[in-house]
């Protein structure tokens, strides 16, 4: 039997710094998850030495915290309104995933790095972090201005996009052929599930959703019969050979549509304040500070970090027809998280990645997620020096949807 | 690596049924725990076989669970009000504790039980549950009167001295001798650790968490720190020679008297409403229904049953001063569930109660917790059918401290 005792101690560390560290980068007006990795990374095998990612209950508990996270995300996406959002946020979500993509894996390729691992570390390059974004955005009071908009659909376009790079680079790693074929198929099957579960879910969830409502006399009963049907997905994905993510996500867009959704956004966000500071905190202790120390891999991973940040930038000014801050855009989409350490997570227990390799790309999103927050608060400290009329009259210009 | 779609399938099947059957028990006057069990029973090895209670994940989340549950009744219990309710809730919790202990004990003897596990099965007769009492009187609007008042006293007393019964026998077990001295150091390490703790908590935590709360800019941290400090308080008892349930316990006690305790207090049920039907559904997935056929085990388990409900409505009538209704406060004792259920998963852990005294145990805690409900409604709706001033009167004889 695995000693619970140690599994308590790795609990309250993991817990305490995770909460603390976050906190304290609130405080610097940093984003929570930057304090979360630190935690890991101190608490992890390469200093510290008290929490161990390979541990079997940390482990699952941190695959709970990414799928309540993946839900959340799916939750929180108004594919409808995102539909709306249209040309401008379309073209910085695709070009802002093609560049850094491509650029990635030919930098990586460049300095040495083999094929399979080159195409992970491009693919890890391309999701913003929605959660980082919205909330410095909405710090700065941003998020319903036209630029807060087109980079929120951007966002949450590179993400439904880089999930389904996650599906292909996986079914790669277990043993697929980077045949045109076979990476067809694997996008087809990810594509599907989406399409699937929001179609067949649209019709099933909401009287099923109706029926548990009903029977929430006491409370406590929406949230856990909720994650258990994003639970569900995740196996559904998993079992269809797609990556348990992608289901966890779905499961959130079918339930965005139901009349409960204020309700169960509410569980499942009080049950990951808990459990997705542990995903965090696991990716941190895989990295190994050590191998940061050596010269190849800290090219790489500087390499990696100029082109995540050129790459969004110029995505940023895409569409050249909208008339609005684009360097804001840009700026604003730089920041990688949940994702990109999805991905290096991934391509780590796969075996695609090498620890030092994983280690280069989780110090990319934190330098990505690091540098954007004090740019942006700068750059929109500027605009509102300027003249009012100034805003209000390139704002005048764009007839963006979510303008009010 | 443990195979992580199998803990998703078994959290799948565990959170649906328990929660569902929870929801219909409640629909049927019944606490949801019975629903719980019954879901863990036909999940479990010797029907459904799904749910596999030795799993290292699912033992982690049902102890996390059972963890977060103690610290729960802690955060609810006020150790002050509780020595105001004085005389009758004490005389019923002590009686209540020793009646059930001592004639359990010899009763199962008789039946040809050994020692230590006779013991254990008079310990798991001990502890009414609060949880499931305080429920459904409040579903009957009797919380508020005084004979609900020594109810709920006496309920938390015997918790308290249950689980310092708990402490003892968890130390025999472990290989300490029956002698009168080791028992008189772990029941002195048991409460020395809550005496302790209360003290050094009650000066050590509100400055603490006046300091987390002023972090708490984003949410969300106030929760994870206090469940830190539990799991931290579980594993110095454990380490101090104590029960893990102790130390969580302890640790809702002292924050209790926090002004954080409302907002700790939300997080945690939140949180416990996704964790605590876990523990129970792997309890009764331990419950070996086949072995219940067995002559002798089902004599044993019917005997515990008539003591724990003779036992408890005895120590209804112990306050012989008190002027109230009596049979009301006895039949509201009966209920068994969380405390009784601990003991009898720690006996089974320990190797002290065979897989068929487990069962026998677990279909007492159940029995004792279908018959109570219908009782009382029974019992409370001829009292209500009687003229008012009856009830009013026994009311006007009877100072309670929270009579409103």
């Amino acid at each position: 039997m695995h000693d619970f005792a140690h599994v308590l101690a790795a609990l309250v560390a993991v817990l305490v710094s995770a909460k603390l560290l976050g906190a304290l980068a609130n405080r610097f007006g940093m984003p929570a998850v930057l304090g979360e990795l630190t935690a890991g990374v101190l608490l992890g095998a390469s200093l510290l030495g008290i929490l161990d990612p390979h541990d079997p209950v940390m482990h699952a508990l941190s695959e709970l915290g990414v799928l309540i996270l993946l839900f959340e995300i799916g939750l929180h996406t108004d594919l409808r309104s995102l539909m709306k959002v249209g040309g401008a946020a379309s073209t910085v979500g695709l070009v802002g995933v093609a560049l850094p993509f491509v650029l990635g894996y030919y930098v990586a390729s460049w300095l040495g790095v083999a094929s399979l691992p080159a195409i992970v570390s491009g693919a890890a390059l391309t999701a913003t972090s929605i959660g980082i974004s919205a909330r410095v955005l909405a710090d700065l009071g941003q998020l319903e201005s036209p630029e807060g908009q087109v980079v929120l659909g951007a966002a949450v376009l590179d993400d439904v996009v880089g999930l389904i790079i996650l599906s292909v680079v996986s079914g790669l790693a277990e043993g697929g052929e980077l045949h045109p074929l076979e990476i067809g198929r694997i996008t087809l099957v990810a594509i599907g599930f989406v399409v699937a579960a929001v179609l067949i879910g649209g019709i099933v969830a909401p009287p099923a959703f109706r029926g548990v409502d009903k029977l929430e006399r006491m409370g406590g009963v929406l949230g856990p019969i909720a994650l258990a049907f994003a639970l569900a997905m995740a196996f559904l994905a998993d079992y269809a050979g797609s990556a348990m993510i992608i289901g966890a996500f779905a499961a959130g867009l079918v339930l965005h549509g139901t009349p409960q959704r204020t309700a169960i956004e509410k569980s499942i966000t009080g049950l990951g304040h808990y459990l997705v500071p542990i995903f965090f905190a696991v990716v941190g202790a895989s990295v190994d500070v050590r191998s940061l120390a050596s010269g190849p891999i800290l090219a790489i991973g500087g390499a990696l970090v100029v082109v995540g940040i050129l790459t969004k930038v110029a995505a940023g000014f895409a569409p050249w027809w909208f008339k609005g801050r684009k360097l804001l855009i840009g700026v604003a989409m730089v920041p990688r998280g949940e994702v990109g350490l999805i991905f290096a997570q991934v391509g780590l227990t796969t075996g695609v990645l090498s620890v030092q390799l994983f280690s280069a790309i989780t110090m990319m999103v934190m330098i990505t997620t690091f540098v954007a927050p004090p740019a942006l608060s700068r750059m929109s400290r500027v605009t509102h020096g300027k003249p009012e009329r100034d805003v209000s009259g390139a704002a005048d210009l764009v007839s963006g949807p979510a303008r009010k």
